[in-house]
């Protein structure tokens, strides 16, 4: 049976319903100045093809966010059904970031953010907006190189949990 | 093998990897004084919680658009496995927008916008802010009210294909 909530909906509330809206899992990274940093996110869609721009949302709170706003660059590194575990690691404030990177392999591409060996895909981005919307930051991203894995999968997060879609299922 | 594109990255390209880039299917909905109107897309994310704000991409020259923007409302119905048909209703442009809301049931939440029945959630907004980013509007919506199907699946949308997710293979 439906559950109807009212106009003064909870956050928990809210928070439920998010948890059913499926999502690709990301790790979000940036290097520069600021440093070499690294946060996992399924807040990420794609917004137009002209000029290539998505948009990556995160908490203004977090002190991940300084280097993203001072890097002014980063990399969407959209996982592969295999990562969940690197996914777990980069979720945790309480994991150095130095441990987190240590557990895989990355490269730089253009931007200089780290990109992610074995990635279903990783979007190297200019930061060219930078909007604040109650407690997080929308950050519109220009799309600067592109690299693909061919025949990869997909993780999803969906109910709280991690569902990996193969790729002969995606198909 | 990687294939590593160069700043000068086509659109198509763009498109490819956004393709991989799964997603949830949802049709978003409003109605008011300009009229009933739907459409289905995937660029739709959750963006704070205080207050509960989500945002929805939609493309500027659509002749859908203008009503969303002159109604304020809206409703984003994150679909259940079983809704693919009603999905691929939507996203056709050659299609009478009053054959595809009579091929489901809807009902109007707080904001009069039509709820479909059967879905997993549906997330009842107000249209808060439009920005313009190239060809596509970033609408971000305050979420009004929320219903739940406990225990549906999702569908996905993932290299130009759906995917459903069974709520038992979800948990």
């Amino acid at each position: 049976m439906d559950h109807i909530a009212d106009a003064a909906s909870p956050q928990h509330e809210f928070r439920d319903a998010m948890s059913r809206l499926a999502a690709a899992v990301n790790i979000i990274t940036t290097d520069g100045r600021a440093g070499r940093v690294g946060f996992t996110a399924t807040a990420v869609c794609s917004v137009t093809d002209a000029p290539p721009t998505i948009l990556v949302c995160m908490n203004l709170g977090s002190r991940r966010f300084a280097a993203f706003a001072e890097n002014r660059v980063l990399c969407v590194n959209v996982l592969d059904p295999v990562q969940a575990r690197l996914s777990d690691l980069f979720a945790r404030k309480d994991v150095e970031l130095d441990r987190c990177f240590a557990a895989a392999h990355w490269e730089a591409l253009g931007t200089g953010s780290p990109a992610l060996e074995g990635a279903a895909v990783c979007l190297d981005c200019k930061i060219v907006q930078i909007s604040e919307v109650g407690t997080h930051g929308v950050l519109l991203c220009e799309v600067q190189g592109v690299r693909s894995k061919p025949r990869s999968g997909a993780l999803l997060w969906h109910n709280r949990a991690y569902v990996p879609i193969q790729a002969a299922r995606a198909c």
